[in-house]
């Protein structure tokens, strides 16, 4: 059931002991939504709590500062920027008693008692920002700053299309609110562990590029997270920076598993439909993202995905 | 003298054959600011025309898509974004003639005739938009396009603490009005050429950290650059990413330059003062960019700045 956002405000004022749901691997939209709601419910009077089924990495300690760490029975439950109880991880046994969810994935799959869903806003954090205003709630430069780190790192600081005006705007009026946007910023984006940078350099050294530089491949062992120390958070890095490279057109990615299998990913730009290229080795996504498990000769799953690529941009390998 | 909105609308009223000056080594906000003054002059009937003393970077091309490359004898020259006559290059000679200066440093050297200095604001390209906006300017896709690149590129893509309110406020306006943001950002941010990721990857393979991880060194020469067949923008991309590594206060780049000699850039976080370091070889900057000429030695210039670093972090080399 659709909950507008009057509905909204009385679910949340009748709410008593208000536990509030966030996706596993939580980014900046979940835990920045979760954390400013979870203000909102504090300010009424009510207990409530963010939980994670992941632990929750330290650059997000501030979002959840002075906010108590109870443990208690809830009567209450509302998901945040959840689409589907399979990312609830650990959590998923709670889906069923979820009262209230507010999302913003078209694909969310309307598992909660009620719903409030805006599959145009940019970030969760948006749909969040625009119930409490309707609502008349005062923003604290606490819920200002959790629900800017929700704009912000949903929309890769404001960089992707789905960054639309009224984001824009959402942001200005949080940052008269207090939201310390510059810091949010250096936190979210310009700061990242020398061993990524470590891993990338090495990946480089043994970059090829095939169809006239249109198509490049960079490739991430074991070995090289191992000799640098380096998290699989690594793996983002290295494939967010092969978009990057100017003229490419499809951006390979191969990514040793602990197992010693490899997973691809691909970036690309128009003309490539990189949900298709992957759906040759059964994986699949999005059209300028998608990924795919190669098989056991990880070389010769390259060689498939590179055939047909070179086919689909008429050229040579 | 200071001219206020009302005066620009005078002078620009008034105005024919305009030359519209914007500073050497162009950048997004002098070029965009330029490019949407020229419009609305254009607009007005006028002759019109964006000049800069260096050649202007193809990514920057759509700016001016469809105005026409005229040449004619000035009768108003306005410059915008432009602090010191210095910053002309070979058009200094213009800058006693410069009618009208738009600009936001506040080291701007009062050259023109009458200046519009708004030092508040994190591009100039914000303090023309809001004089369009004060005199009813009818702002089109072309104009918000531009516009939008000089406030995106100033602030790093909203990222830095110069993004104000007014500053996101002026992006949301001016993406209802027709600028691609999406688009102009990936144009910006995200597209670099292969060589200067490849000159990165050769520059952390010689990584040096000092002071317990707290001081970084990286050394890019000139057979870097031939090998890779870089360009010298990739001196800022390796500096840029040296700020960004957890934990680092002080990220140092050295750059060969062509003749041979080492230009030392600094990035520093509190309580570095980027630019009392560099003071100590006769350089100087701000704060938290700052820059300096290594002596003939570069790797005892090096030492020298830091002897002196490890001394304000109180930890051994």
């Amino acid at each position: 059931m659709q909950a507008d956002i009057r509905r909204v405000g009385e679910i949340l004022a009748d709410s008593e002991d208000v536990l509030i749901l966030t996706h596993k691997n939580p980014d900046g939209d979940c835990l920045g939504t979760g954390a400013a709601l979870c203000r909102y419910l504090l300010s009424l009077g009510k207990r409530a709590t963010v939980v994670n089924a992941d632990p929750i990495p330290s650059k997000f300690d501030y979002l959840f500062e002075g906010l108590p760490q109870e443990t208690f029975e809830p009567k209450c439950i509302v998901s945040v920027d959840v689409a589907d109880p399979k990312l609830l991880g650990s959590l998923e046994d709670l889906a069923d008693r979820v009262d209230l969810c507010i999302d913003h994935h078209i694909s969310n799959t309307l598992y909660a008692k009620e719903t409030h869903l805006c599959p145009d806003d940019g970030a969760a954090a948006l749909s969040l920002y625009r119930i409490f205003r309707e609502l008349g709630v005062a923003i604290d430069a606490d819920m200002a700053n959790a629900l800017y780190t929700g704009l912000s790192t949903d929309t890769g600081c404001f960089r992707y299309s789905n960054a639309n005006a009224e984001c824009y705007r959402a942001a200005a009026d949080l940052i008269e609110l207090g939201a310390d946007n510059a810091w949010i910023n250096v936190k979210m984006f310009e700061t990242k562990p020398l061993a990524q940078f470590q891993v990338l350099s090495d990946a480089f050294a043994g970059l090829r590029m095939y169809c006239d530089g249109k198509v490049s491949v960079l490739k991430i062992s074991q070995a090289m997270l191992a000799q640098h120390a380096a998290d699989t958070d690594t793996f983002d890095f290295v494939t967010a920076m092969s978009r990057q490279i100017e003229g490419v057109l499809c951006g390979i990615t191969m990514k040793e598993q602990e197992d010693g299998s490899w997973k691809i990913s691909l970036r690309t730009h128009e003309p490539l439909d990189a949900s298709a290229i992957c759906g040759l080795l059964g994986g699949g996504g999005h059209m300028r993202a998608a990924g795919c498990n190669a098989g056991p000769d990880e070389e010769a799953s390259l060689q498939t995905l590179l055939s047909y690529i070179a086919e689909q941009l008429g050229c040579a390998l």
